[in-house]
């Protein structure tokens, strides 16, 4: 029996061992973005951070001005180092009434086909798939006393709270992460039976805007047909940001914005992304953005403008006749190609500013950004990760962009120089961001082994 | 010294008790539009009735499927009879942040010029402004042991959140509420040094409805650019129901709108209502609705379509790159003339539908609404009231519209057969509705003064 089967048999037995450390880690309720969570981020990197250290890694919670970083490294001198990037904050539960189970009490539920999922706020975004590699790595310390290639394990807990602090850390640490490569696991499978090997991320830039109109609340008899309504106001802003055809209006907004290749729009054109796969599962049929584009280019090579949050005037039971004061907008792009996040937020703050009458006033809060990474497809690596996959999966992984954004992988390039794989094993029906988030033992169980093939792969 | 001028001298050497005894009724939070406050709604009813009883009068707190009506009626032969109508529920008091004052602790807070004012929720509207009529019957029963008419005082508790259930009592108790004229005191002063008897008010229409995209909230990154956003879709909504010219777009919107005779329209453009008197005092300087219409057609003759309220998807701290599944609107419309409250629900309601993209779905909640009301400008109690209130103010009354709802009035009509007289004592300044609301200490003392010449003037 070869070591690399042996180290996959562990990792069959101790699956049972590794679900209850998981669990341990989605107990933790590690909401970044909210600053009442702070304490649960913290205890939640110490958990990896000790849990880690069992496996002979050198273990360190890092502070920053935000959340700690996560690390855990070798210096075994083995041939070849990768760098895996994951996170262990989570984003908010609300609504939390649509949740089947508290959203941090972590549980095996089977689906009417008999499908076992890991359900837990971050089982799959991102807790979970950071758990696949760190078993990997359990399994080859367990079987052969050392891992075959030497690690940098970096976690942030910022990651769904806009990765501030994480460059600066990778700058200021650059020759201790310094790897071969870059794994990154937050991404998705093609589906429940394909891997994918993502090609693309998009960026983004988000902000927020409150709109003031007169300096109180008004009695919307008396000043009803004269008084400006905010409401009205911001409602004509984000309406006007769309045109018919689903296009972005905002000047300069596609500025950066690249056509793929011809040969790639045809590869894409084949892989049957249709919005009765895509749409019909989450309760929609059509797909919303621009008209002239293949679906897998709208949610992965287009960019978008889309309104996160509005409020404003009177949300409680029953009616209010109010003319409010004050309304706000939460607002994010993802970025494609070399949109710049500086130039987008200016573009659509002077777009906003543009559609505000003379009597309402807007203040912007917020406006960070990332641009948007595209990864070598000819690097080695690719290709000794694509064949471990297809080794596990059975077929070859897809290779694709997604339209999810991950801030840091562009920084491993600029800081560290170095390229990145991005492997994961979420799924589309995963529900990440919304309630009843869910993994597949599937994905947990079969990810780790990815993993450990991976490893053996990269190590040569 | 007659009569009169003893009962007006009781009323001054009273007004410190007269003062306490309001006190006690805006210390109860009778916030009638959320459940959660039923109790105390009972309560500001029975408090009422109670004092009504020290009067003589047959005091009742009659049940209804809602908040309890007060009445308190005489029945002492005098040769005529009037109905006054008030009420004692009050607005809910977001944002509380805003409040100087606990807006249930009332007290008398002077301003920079050191004109006193009674700072509370509900000192104004309406609890003050009742008040102002009980206390004048106060006066002559103690002076003369009598009124001068018969009374049949009406106060509900539902004015704040659609009058459910006045209109069913007034049919049910027509013989005892029977009157020669209806008197409500809900309205305002021209200014603070005119008094104002309100000729027309308009109605109101209160709707709310949910727009529903994707079965369940969506991660922006992977679904943004394909999947519908219901905040950009209740966005566009909103947006499309104003054109450029601040005129409602809605198809049948205006049916039933009336243009005022020449003749009024010209004293009205006497009346010097300008946006640097109206809108300044509130932070705007421009009229935002139909731009070939005065201000104070903009107010009292034109109806309006508002939103109230709105929210969907994320509004806490932070960022979260979410597509919410759902999106909501409060809205409210003022009707003038004869627009019918059902009339222009549906037309709103059609017009909403039709705005609304094939993937999507909305669902209405509501839908009350209620006539404009005229008041006849000819009656000779109008000339007797006006003549008692320039006795009291020094000038003659301005009888102009008013741009708030009083959905009853129509019914005093309708049910009982009898005229309405709106008197009150607000100023534009009183934040009704709002943070802060007061009543200026004049309008109370004043208020109370006017009502004893009134009732003297209507009793012969």
């Amino acid at each position: 029996m070869s070591d690399l089967d042996r180290v996959l048999a562990q990792v069959d037995a101790d699956l049972d061992a590794s679900l209850e450390r998981l669990f341990a880690f989605l107990r933790i309720p590690s909401i970044s973005t909210d600053r009442a969570y702070a304490d649960e981020c913290r205890r939640a990197g110490q958990w990896l951070a000790d849990d880690l250290a069992t496996l002979g890694l050198e273990a360190k919670l890092n502070a920053t001005p935000g959340h700690p970083i996560v690390t855990g490294t070798s210096h075994a001198g083995a041939a070849r180092r990768v760098l895996f990037y994951g996170h262990y904050d989570v984003q908010p539960v609300d609504p939390l009434e649509l949740w089947e189970n508290p959203p941090f009490e972590p549980r095996i539920v089977a689906n009417a086909e008999g499908v076992k999922r890991i359900v837990a706020r971050g089982s799959s975004d991102d807790k979970g798939q950071v758990m696949t590699f760190v078993e990997a790595c359990r399994a080859y310390q367990k079987v052969l006393g050392r891992l075959p290639v030497d690690v940098a394990i970096v976690v942030e807990g910022e990651e769904e709270s806009g990765s501030a602090n994480i460059v600066p850390f990778l700058a200021a640490h650059k020759d201790e992460l310094k790897a071969d490569v870059a794994l990154v696991c937050d991404t998705g499978m093609w589906d429940a039976q394909t891997p994918a090997i993502v090609l693309s991320l998009r960026g983004l830039m988000h902000d927020e805007f409150v709109v003031r109109a007169a300096d109180r609340d008004l009695h919307s008899g008396y000043y009803g047909g004269a008084a400006a309504n905010p409401l009205h106001v911001i409602s004509k802003v984000i309406a006007a940001v769309h045109d018919a055809d689903g296009r972005v209006t905002i000047p300069g907004f596609y500025d950066g914005v690249l056509e793929p290749p011809e040969h790639v729009k045809a590869a894409w054109a084949q892989l049957d992304l249709t919005p009765e796969n895509f749409l019909a599962p989450i309760g929609l049929s059509i797909p919303s953005g621009e008209k002239d584009r293949l679906l897998i280019e709208l949610v992965s090579s287009r960019p978008t403008f889309e309104v996160n949050g509005l409020w404003g005037g009177y949300t409680g039971e029953g009616s209010k006749t109010v003319i409010p004061s004050i309304a706000t907008a939460k607002i994010s792009c993802r970025l494609v190609a070399d949109q710049d996040p500086a130039q987008v937020r200016d573009a659509v703050r002077a777009f906003i500013r543009a559609n505000i009458p003379a009597d309402c006033t807007v203040e912007f809060l917020g406006g960070e950004g990332s641009r948007a990474v595209a990864v070598a497809h000819d690097s080695p690596d690719l290709a000794k990760a694509a064949e471990a996959l297809e080794k596990e999966w059975g077929k070859p992984p897809v290779t694709a962009g997604e339209g999810g954004s991950i801030p840091v992988v562009g920084q491993f390039k600029k800081v560290l120089g170095q390229d990145t794989l991005l492997i994961g094993f979420a799924l589309d029906d995963d529900r990440i961001h919304s309630p009843n988030e869910k993994y597949d033992l599937a994905s947990f169980h079969k990810g780790i082994r990815s993993w450990v093939r991976i490893l053996a792969a990269l190590a040569e």
